[in-house]
């Protein structure tokens, strides 16, 4: 196999696109990538401020990296969840990369902040706290993002991700969630910031190829808290039938993108208010991340209490 | 395992409803089923004439079986498609059905009445003739229907049937055949009989159990054109997927038939009219089976020249 740009023998291959792709090759196709969903889904110009929210992952690193290459004006945001060294690891890998690359790196600490780390935030029974560590996340993006004024929060969710959130939605037809999501979410309130997925069209293969080769250094290991997580099992079901009919993954997606979304009736518009605590856009009284930020410190105490020497 | 109607030992679990039944009394809560299915989604009353679609399969003699049992005056309609021994023996099982128990079962023989056969339909590459062999089926059982005056055509389509299809439509977004789907089809034409499906709730597993317990000597062989096709591809994936989440093609299909159906948008209504050929309903000029039979008996008279002594 040949890299279809110089001839050369071929690192790559990315089968969807019948190409193959050099070494010195592949991260400029990687980047038209990039650039061109940013620009067909008018995404971010190059005048404005993104804020690229980073795990230390490949997705999101890859992501920083093609955006400063592009020219894209982009700083990174970690927010620090306390899982054990896990998280340890991926902040260090987030720093470096930054320092490295000179690049602004804000964070958040959630136990300095609010007392509580996200396995305090697991449910009643014990179950994953992956939802929950969604809300945190998702809250910090938006308020960070919205207090240091930032027009758009840019993340590194790619093809994978999104195919498998879909197959998850499709299957359990949350209709609700159906219609909203797409690789651009509006702002619909003043506080709440454009959201975007440069990556969306890109496979996570594709990412862990730009990231080997730009010799990025990220984090290997996945989330402990996410073992066994139905999103991980939708990945594996949409694997196998990706070996069976090449480019379904890429279809299942841009097909709803381009098809089904539209034939999907979207919902009410959703009325936004203020959280009666702290002023974030929410559709209740008490936004997500307060009522959640409550458990937390519940917990955190019982805890601390527990441990206590009295 | 105890039957949850008599506590005896069980012979078949039906995990998705958490319930397990004996020999004695499976049959009943399968027949129970059956009769909700037709009752709650209105397919059909006892003072009708029901044409049942025979392959000799599991499902459709499980379905004419129960049908009779449960008092609905139900006949049979075998098509004669032509693939060899498997259809041989196929015809041979429906009919001895139908004499077991005193049913009519009406017949056509594609090769008679239009001098081609289903193995005539492969496509120009040699590939499946799973689609036009569809459109036969289609056609015969409703033109059948239609001259013969029942109002009505019952196939043995099954939760994994229905399920696979749904799947198939999803992951390419067929949103025509999406909005489509469902286990009722009205009549939208004096000429087009009403389909309804009333396994559609029933996995493969029960009706093979029904059958079985019910001593319905079925053909255990699948149709030897239909290796490798999406369908059976899809089965499997969604078998996968029951594994890891009992109930989840039940959940699937049923939450798309009241939830999914009404948000994918219904596309304008289809404007029928009459084959200028046979006068069955049509949305062309020619119907889709004419159009079929012509390609058929080319590919037929071929094949005969071929082998003619000259």
């Amino acid at each position: 196999m040949r890299c279809i740009k110089c001839r050369k023998p071929a690192n790559v291959e990315v089968r969807r696109h019948r190409s193959a792709f050099c070494a010195g090759c592949y991260p400029g196709w990687f980047r038209t990538q990039v650039e061109r969903a940013v620009e067909d889904d008018r995404m971010f110009t190059r005048d404005e401020q993104v804020l690229v929210a980073i795990s230390g992952g490949k997705d999101s690193l890859a992501l920083w990296h093609a955006l400063v290459k592009l020219g894209y004006r982009a700083d990174g945001m970690y927010i620090r969840l306390g899982i054990g060294g896990y998280s340890r690891r991926s902040q260090e890998k987030s720093e470096a990369f930054a320092a490295k690359h000179g690049l602004a790196l804000h964070q958040v600490d959630l136990e300095d902040a609010y007392g509580f780390a996200v396995p305090d935030l697991k449910d009643a029974r014990g179950g994953k706290p992956c939802a929950a560590c969604g809300t945190v996340k998702r809250y910090h993006f938006n308020k960070i993002a919205a207090d240091l004024g930032y027009g758009v929060v840019a993340t590194g969710h790619n093809l994978d991700d999104e195919a498998a959130t879909l197959f998850g939605n499709v299957i359990h037809w949350q209709t609700d969630f159906l219609g909203r999501q797409g690789p651009v979410l509006e702002s619909t309130h003043r506080k709440l910031v454009r959201k975007v997925k440069p990556l969306y069209k890109l496979a996570e293969r594709d990412t862990a190829a730009y990231s080997i080769i730009e010799r990025i250094d990220y984090i290997l290991e996945e989330c402990p808290m996410a073992k066994g997580a139905k999103s991980l099992e939708y990945k594996d079901l949409l694997n196998d039938l990706e070996e069976k009919e090449p480019g379904a993954k890429y279809r299942f997606l841009v097909g709803y993108l381009r098809q089904g979304r539209q034939a999907v009736a979207p919902g009410p518009p959703v009325d936004l208010r203020e959280c009666s605590r702290c002023g974030q856009p929410t559709t209740g009284d008490l936004c997500a991340f307060c009522r959640l930020a409550d458990r937390g410190r519940r917990k955190a105490d019982a805890k601390a209490a527990k441990y206590r020497v009295t």
